[in-house]
């Protein structure tokens, strides 16, 4: 593609809508223009883009063994009402009247349509298992729509519904579609991570969110840079400490620390560290009292609590709790503490010393407080708020925290749907039972976002090779010398050739400034930049830049083709 | 594929609701599925189809150095307001309102968008032109959503809209279009000619219909087989006939023909035939009296009499004329009516022959009427309704009349998007003008429906092979013999090889009987059929049948692979 041909006009300045970085790059390289809130036109080269990422996931759905089919966007509202989806998204859903005062949904996802179709034509065990996709624009009617692709009212979704005859077939076909999003993700240049998720308004079970790495993300996660381990801050866990020797210590002792507001001044006064204490937390469960004890470093999680106590209710006790049982020193309770139902121990207070804990008396603490000397929790638990730099509990590498973008979710839905809309098959026996589904969405349209997030300097995109517009960026100099005819004639050649090899080059023969041209073409970001100027010419070469790295190399020119075609 | 996953149930019975060929065979074929009135889920084969069709447009877009974008479908209500359309589209179009109240359309199109798109980031006439073109969903709230995919109200399009700075350009832009849409017809495999249209609500000056050859067509259409000629009833003519030498003839002559209601009769009673009398028709011109001379077997093309008078106001006589005018004889007006300001005639009439004609007098009419003797029409026209047979104006050939399926509509808009919405260029003076516009229609999903009435029989669809889903339809028909496990292994084996080699293989391994593998296979249409039975195997060969012919050959298993991927 010629850039003097090219439906593009770049932008210098970021527009006074953006507040993120690949929004700002989306409209500055002219991948997209805001035509209302949240929804966008798709120029030349971000519709390629997303003709590319769109390309790699029909890819991957297929190779799984899903099917593509296309639903429609205008869905009849009464199917939504049938599964009770209709109320569950309220405002967020467009809804559209026709001239006979039907209604019809646009599609945020589409359960409904699909179960329905595929309750019309598969109806015995033998039929199953199938999975049907599609890739087609979607439609959340946002509060507040924001970030450009991230947060938009109309996007591109891929959206796939498996249907098996029982769990174990859900399991399987959640399995493939689990391993073709790592796939697809992968081949788009993302850092990601799939975490355990909570469903929204789709409803289900077991469901994984894979986030991809991004310090804009709307959501924390927890996650390992050396083997797939990711969680919620909430779930998340470290490896647990193995039980150990605690050498000889001093005997316990007490000591007094009077008006001590918190953990830092009792160790300065102690000469002693925080993480070198111990804090016994007081929670009501159930009405009884039950300390958890984490070291003096560290935040109780309190999920992990909740969790570990469930069913029985677990709430941190208040003041007025304090207020009505003086016999509890607030503030000073010790992991020995009388009072108390049960003790639940972060597995870290195992380290082979000994701590400083609350002495169980106002104003005094107890220090030389050992391990199976001086208490002994009811139970040990990973208890703690985990930290970047904890130890990651499947492969033991340090932990990261970071934000992140859902790319994708892959639900296990079980039979909502195909009970409400009557999705039944017969067994080999005749007897009738639901189709158990399994829902799986990728944010097209988001991708790209989140790969411009990841893949961007202060110049502009840095396009991974498997979504950019164009391979190559070749940049014509012609300059104002004797040979700037010589020059254009062998950079119309080289682009001639390397369309002829099926390179998509975006060549910029433009009478604009070698300044622009450069700019543009950072801004652009093709992974491969080749640049034609007189001098280079003259000495028979050309100049190529990696794009990501900033490397540059010369290029003999009857050498150039074969090396920017891979031969 | 194999038929034992893919997703599809076909159907021996038309449906219901289907009162077309294309509509029948699309349901029966498993291609679509009803979800409202007008709109479909697309199935597997069904949508493979489309998305032939797709990429087949997207190919001859860009070849014609259109630009592939993606404009919202849900659009801004207030720019349609701007452009007048709102209003002209009425109940056709869908509206949807937001949560905070803006109004949004379901694009029917999308001039109003791309033109304040290209508003936004040309202004030069450098910037000109430039072609964008979209492949996207549209939506009409038809009142009688009928036969399928013809009248859906969500149906796929292909819409391009092109910018120029003058109308030469507008031309320019224009004939690329029309070149790139015979391309696609033509790759589509439909039997189609360009015609002359009026515009409907788009608006703007000259249009042309791409119109594919069908019975169920909405509207009728001249064609020629051996040009491109074409025109809609109304604008067709024949080729004219010469000025000629009338050979000798008796003197006019006038017998009494009384009580002679119609030509026949007349042509009875005088021992000869319609197409040697002919009829002068009386037309009220602006006030005056015209006489339309054309042979009495033909009739009066009205909208060619209005196009040969305008400006001025024209209408046929009705009875109130001639009560008011007893001196013109009703019925027996001859060519030589004194009381005619003009004659117009049409050229058949050179035809080198006397006439029969009326005589100026009630029961009376005038035979061995010579031209240039008797009667000098003051003009000579084309003014009959062509009627099938008649020359064909360009090449002479029999003309034939068809109903026609419109697939495309390439449009001369002018300037009335681009002064509504603010599209100015600055001419190399520094001068403002609106761009001048084209804009250029594809049916992508009624093309579907075009091919298959045009290449169907009574078993089922003959796809043609640029957009069948599969290029091969493998069938296994192991037999309860001994050696059913091999024949199961040979087509196993094929189609793996298929495969390999890139074929598009829809591979039937179904456990189902002979008959209706074969149905199946007709019914759902690909343009090559294999066969592998045991017979077959057991002379080393399988069967070939091309399912539009019906021609069925042998193939030696160890040649099979080579011929069927055209090696």
């Amino acid at each position: 593609m010629r850039m003097s041909s090219l439906f593009l006009r770049t932008l210098r300045d970021d527009p006074a809508d953006a507040e993120v970085t690949s929004h700002k790059l989306m409209v500055r390289a002219g991948l997209i223009r805001r035509v209302a809130s949240g929804i966008y036109s798709w120029l030349p080269l971000g519709n390629r883009a997303l003709r590319n990422v769109a390309q790699i996931v029909r890819e991957e759905m297929d190779d799984a063994g899903a099917q593509e089919v296309t639903l429609p966007i205008a869905q009849p509202l009464d199917l939504w009402k049938q599964s009770g989806r209709d109320d569950a998204y309220g405002q967020m859903m467009f809804r559209v009247k026709d001239r006979k005062d039907n209604w019809y949904a646009m599609a945020p996802t589409a359960e409904e349509v699909v179960t329905t179709l595929v309750a019309g034509e598969y109806s015995s065990y033998r039929d199953l298992p199938v999975n049907l996709y599609q890739i087609n624009w979607k439609y959340r009617d946002e509060l507040r729509p924001r970030f450009g692709l991230l947060r938009a009212r109309e996007f591109l979704m891929k959206d796939a519904y498996s249907f098996d005859a029982d769990l174990a077939g859900l399991q399987a076909s959640y399995d493939l579609m689990f391993h073709a999003y790592s796939q697809v993700f992968s081949r788009c240049g993302l850092t990601f991570r799939a975490v355990k998720a909570q469903s929204g308004e789709i409803g289900g079970d077991t469901s994984q969110e894979f986030m991809a790495v991004a310090a804009i993300g709307e959501d924390a996660f927890v996650w390992c840079e050396q083997c797939d381990y990711a969680a919620n801050t909430e779930a998340a866990t470290r490896r647990p400490t193995p039980e150990q020797v605690v050498p000889d210590q001093p005997p316990r002792e007490v000591v007094h620390t009077p008006a001590m507001p918190g953990i830092d001044a009792v160790a300065d006064h102690l000469g002693t560290t925080p993480d070198l204490l111990m804090k016994s937390i007081a929670f009501d469960v159930d009405g009884e009292l039950v300390l958890v004890l984490v070291p003096g470093d560290r935040e109780v999680n309190e999920y992990a609590v909740a969790g570990i106590c469930a069913p029985a209710k677990v709430r941190l006790y208040t003041d007025a709790d304090f207020d009505g049982h003086p016999e509890i020193p607030k503030g000073y309770i010790g992991p020995d503490f009388a009072g108390a139902a049960r003790t639940l121990a972060d597995s870290s207070l195992r380290a082979p010393h000994a701590w400083v804990t609350g002495a169980n008396e106002a104003d005094h603490h107890a220090r030389n407080m050992v391990l199976g000397r001086d208490f002994t929790p009811t139970a040990w638990n990973e208890i703690v708020q985990v930290e970047a730099g904890d130890k990651c509990s499947s492969c033991g590498s340090p932990l990261r925290i970071d934000r992140g973008i859902e790319v994708g979710h892959v639900f296990q839905l079980g039979d909502k749907y195909s009970r409400a809309l009557g999705a039944v098959y017969t067994d080999d026996a005749g007897a009738e039972h639901p189709m158990v589904m399994g829902c799986y969405g990728i944010g097209v349209s988001r991708i790209l976002s989140a790969v411009i997030e990841e893949h961007h300097d202060d110049g502009g995109i840095c396009w991974p090779a498997a979504i950019a517009p164009y391979q190559v960026h070749l940049v014509v100099i012609p300059g104002r010398g004797d040979n700037s005819a010589e020059v254009s004639a062998a950079a119309e050649q080289l682009y001639s050739d390397l369309r002829a090899r099926e390179i998509d080059v975006l060549f910029d023969d433009r009478d604009v400034s070698p300044g622009v041209k450069f700019a543009d073409a950072d801004l652009l970001g093709m992974p491969v930049q080749v640049t034609i100027g007189a001098k280079g010419l003259a000495r028979g070469v050309v100049e190529r830049k990696i794009r990501a790295t900033g490397d540059r190399d010369e290029l003999a020119l009857d050498v150039a083709l074969d090396a920017l075609t891979g031969h």
